[in-house]
């Protein structure tokens, strides 16, 4: 244990019960955090993790460390920071490096508190930490076994690392895993940002126009429940097939600056920058209310907002009003950040059961098979694993293929 | 002005930035009350209201003030009462008598305080205020020249009133409103149960099996975005019309002792009692969600509850966990006092406006018009005047009809 | 028997094998058939009936006989008589004068046939046999004991006449029961009208801005299965609350001269006349196709578009393109009639079950008890029992109030 | 010309008129069928095709002769074929070979003088013709420059041959595209499968049990619609990451053992032999409906069914009806053959403008450049070019990326 840095270890009380209240709904973490209980497979490992301090996650450091690991924690966003469950991790042996509200220049700080731990393992959410280690502290990568990424935005990063023969050592692109995105981005961030959009507003959703900024996996689950609670979507894409599918889901489909004068509520969810900027805060109708859901938060332009603002404003907890020279007004949501992680709890629990799942089971990977330099995908037997264990403690049967259906499938004769 | 009695008056700056919040979503009642401000109509009126005390009602009673009128209000229902809205009203010169989590003892009592008013009109939320003006005020009687009731449940209670020969004064029967019942109770309520859940649990809705105990427009609104956000729905319904009705629309109906042993979540919105008691506790799953989302904390049956459970613990924040003698944990949400007022902040603020105008209206009509003792309908003229000035700033254009279009709608030859 | 006037006894076969597949999925009518067989209700009751003849239909006609009723059947509809079914029914005993495609006069020569029978019971659909029976017939009136009217477009004629003085005998609005429009207007005409639009045109209905005209039980049931095929659904609608109703629901609502060039389907359910008319033809896209399914041929005008149109032009079954001198292509579906049964079979069979039985059984009330003149209510017993049964064919089982919800809710006192 | 074999040349005019419909609503193969027409890149070259013969099906023909080739078409399924659109395509030069209804033997034979046209390129559905051509006309296989196959049945036979060693020449995968199979096996499959079983069967869709098997592509296209029709839909599913995700889109899951005995309606869209077979005919419930939407008529056991059955007997169009032992009737549509096609029109028009304009840029890349042996995609730009036509042909437009924008994808710095 090399030490932590928190807002109050005072909270760990708090902290306890939010964990406590979170396992009950991660039957699947529990199934393989008791499977390996004995056998204690990362006895000695290192595992440093850049990840969204609240209470699923510490469910997750919590295993790693009854398996045997020591764990490092630096907060991977400043605004998803949970000081009660930091101080929670404390108690439970993790070292914790983070708090609510804290600095960009304390945030890489803290990124690199938790690399002194000199990790074996280390499991990133955005990839800042692999970069970092690449970056500065290229001294640790030798003792580097692999490493683990959450999100797309992390995977298009170390896929331009790996284009540029930057990478250094082994990394599972966990969010690529079927287990992973094809619930935790469309089905977990589409409850959660609606949550947190609710939550943070109070404003009605139906009859609303909402803007949903791409239509990948993320986008398409906000677009899917914002429809679902009453909302016209409008989609704005880069891509004709996203948008063509956009289309065929009901929703309509036009560029920025043909959505920016018609949107209520705008959503970002694209992985790139400046997706919502002064061309289009100047076209928006008064009363607009902008979130971000992409990871960083570089997509609606702050800079462009401050620039244009004659004033900014406080309003409801979350929500920083922009007025404009014309008196309009423009509503951001968590400072641009991510609106269901710094404005809401995140995803659902029993969404990140799965992905967090999917994060033991690759660390378990990497602590017995140091990895190739790389990107890797999640060995598929993971990847089943933990959705037929899910399956498994929701009570539902799969079908079972006869040996005739079998032969069937690979017999091409008619 | 008679005083106040609030939690803190500290609080008001809080309150008046909720209140300014929530006021630019309500345009319709902006409208009537600039329309009404230079006329002062209420001038020399005394109300007293028994309502939900939060930023959207806080829109209405200042509305109420502007235009005239002595202002006096108790919460209708402790857990649903912020302080700093309470706070940033006496600032407004509104009498406020609550705080949140008050006793069922100092709740009526400030009743009583808010009475001490002597109303010419009354608005009441669930008919408690009128209630105890006919079983302990009728020396204030006189003085009425008549009320209205917001909900469904105040309704109820005021027609047995009715029937029993009982009802000293008029009511205009607010809910009934088509501006009201059309879109606050299913609307409104479809959002903001959802609101409440998702933010008091982080679990996930999709997949889950939700009990929804009846199937009138609340019970409607829930269950439709319920099954919007992936849950399968499960209707418990006394009514055969709605039983089929929620047939028709894709859920699955049963009795509550069928229903009892499948639910993941269970949600009442009946206005009756004893929905869910201690027979269908005993068959429940381990970790069922129960919030009630009917009027009155009676839905649910908490002294049941309470028998039953060896153990009683706090998790997050508005969850109480009852634990069975064979273990099992039972979740109760809120104290089974309205999910989506007590742990969220009750319905969208665009719905409230719509209802709230149909309330400033009423009270516009009684102050000029006494009412005959009774339940009346509201206006025809206002119920239409609010739904069009609320389409009007939306900018939605109505199809008119042509003469020949009228002429034909009132001829019967071929 | 009066006699008989077909397109061809000879298809007798095909419409028994019709009859027999549609009686299976009509539990309720057979439940009430089975339970008056033996004591005949309807021994010497004379019924002239005016209906869509098809398969549904011919079951109540054939239940109505087997309970001892002579019974005629005219056509309400041109399009909608299927020959087939016609010779079945004449073969089951009943007067049937109509055959697909009759020409306007001969409908109400057909009319006029089934009046012949000099009727005791009318049952109507539109209430042209009504009608009728008040211009020209009134010779019968004195045997009359009452009818039933089956839709809103009847009950709208049947409240003119009332309001005039002119309704001379009683009718049951059988469109009014809960047990009718709640299900029939709102889920048959849903589904059926899809099911007529799809097979017709074999066009995607995904993408598409389907304008629907008329937001009553009729048009929601179409408005809400077009969103869920899809499409993006734009209301024209007369009143706020409706309109507002649709805005709700997630569709756009606008005048139809907004709606008229930007909409690829337009379908018309108002019971009211020239809805779309030149104007709109003027300002359509090519390729706009027209759908009615409303009660009467008006609600589209054929006279516009045959005045506007350069070529008519046959291309699939029951589709004619108007081409207009401009080039435009605008693709009127069923000549303007009811899609859903002139390109389509009309209702879900299961739906007409609930209309088909209240339709028996108002049937019986009448025979039995001579009604005032004037429209009266379906029973209330008669329209829960047959909702009851409904249920119980299906297994599902209500919720019972307990004898203290039952006090509960008849006392007001805290 | 090789000459043709069809049910009645007669029947041409009729079977124009529905390609004159279809290629309305076909502006993507107009666009191209313009683009290329001048240059004829297919003269010279014999293309060999097995599809299903119907109206769009025909404008892809007829765009191929335009373009310069000699076109043979078997039918796919003697179902499918329309015997008007085989006259019409006839009088366009296309050598036909097919008529509704023919047996087995025919069909084979057709497929044979299909071949006769001694092909460079073959288009195939299902793969039946290619297999043909492996299996008993090698002496064609040198003159071969490549082919195409439209489904998921015929990749995974051809899959099946490549991995054995057989494959003798090229075949691009056109089911495989973005701009097919997202479409097409989705939005295509799941509104012509309910039109198909509506226009069938005359059954409400809403509040049955309708048991889908296979969650790929189609099955999760007509679970989406029959759902959104108000059907509780049961998935039947192998994989584990499907079967979740139908959890999470709102469905039950379960084995098809488990499902038998609740649904009222059974589709079947698998890829696989014998999904509903003996043992679960004996527990389904009376009235069951069973129909296919998979490609072969394998499925459901008909064999099965027949031997179960004391009786079979027509009823309406399309449906066979198996009298079980005990009474039971269990209701086969088309004979378990693709429901869609046999008792529809097949896929929506728009859908399948995508899917045959692959297939004709498919046919040119493959004139201009003979492939390697093998399955090869859909080469992007071709997959790219179609969807960007059919956008802007909705007047649609895509947000294009900033250079920043694009610079910021390809960085990984912080």
């Amino acid at each position: 244990m090399t030490g932590y840095s928190i807002a109050d270890p005072g909270l760990a009380e708090s902290g306890m019960k939010k964990i406590e209240w979170a396992l009950q709904f991660m039957p699947v973490l529990q199934h393989f955090g008791e499977e390996y209980l004995e056998s204690r497979p990362l006895q000695g490992m290192r595992i440093a993790t850049c990840l969204h301090l609240e209470a699923k996650t510490a469910c997750l450091l919590a295993t790693l460390r009854r398996l045997g690991a020591e764990v490092s924690a630096a907060g991977s966003n400043p605004l998803s920071t949970q000081d009660d469950v930091c101080a929670a991790l404390v108690r439970l042996g993790v070292d914790v490096f983070s708090h609510r509200g804290m600095s960009d220049e304390k945030y890489f700080e803290n990124l690199g508190s938790a690399l002194d731990i000199r990790p074996h393992i280390v499991i990133d959410d955005g990839a800042d930490m692999i970069a970092m280690l690449h970056a500065k502290r290229r001294d640790l990568l030798d003792d580097i076994k692999g490493g683990a990424e959450e999100t797309t935005t992390g995977i298009t990063r170390l896929r331009a690392m790996e284009v540029e023969g930057t990478l250094a050592f082994g990394v599972i692109a966990v969010n690529d895993a079927s287990s992973k995105y094809l619930f935790d981005n469309r089905y977990g961030t589409g409850q959660s940002v609606m949550d947190g959009l609710m939550r943070t507003t109070n404003a009605l959703i139906a009859g609303k126009n909402i803007v949903v900024a791409g239509y990948g996996w993320c986008g398409r689950g906000v677009a899917m429940r914002a429809a679902a609670m009453g909302a016209r979507v409008i989609v704005v894409e880069v891509d004709p097939h996203r948008a063509f599918e956009a289309v065929m889901d009901g929703h309509s489909v036009m560029s920025m600056m043909e959505a920016a004068p018609l949107g209520d509520i705008f959503l970002t969810l694209t992985g790139n920058t400046g997706v919502i900027r002064k061309e289009h805060f100047d076209i928006m109708k008064d009363g607009a209310i902008l979130g971000n859901a992409g990871h960083f938060d570089v997509e609606i332009s702050r800079p462009d907002l401050e620039n244009l603002a004659v004033e900014v404003r406080g309003m409801r907890r979350n929500i920083a009003t922009y007025v404009m020279e014309d008196g309009r007004k423009i509503h951001l949501l968590a400072e641009g950040r991510l609106v269901n992680l710094a404005a809401a709890d995140g995803h659902p629990i029993e969404i990140m059961d799965l992905s967090f799942s999917i994060q033991l089971l690759s660390a378990l990977h990497v602590a017995k098979n140091r990895l190739e330099a790389g990107l890797h995908p999640v060995p598929p037997e993971i990847d089943r694993a933990v959705v037929e264990v899910k399956l498994k403690t929701m009570g539902i049967s799969l079908e079972r293929l006869t040996e005739v259906q079998k032969a069937y499938m690979n017999s091409w004769r008619e």
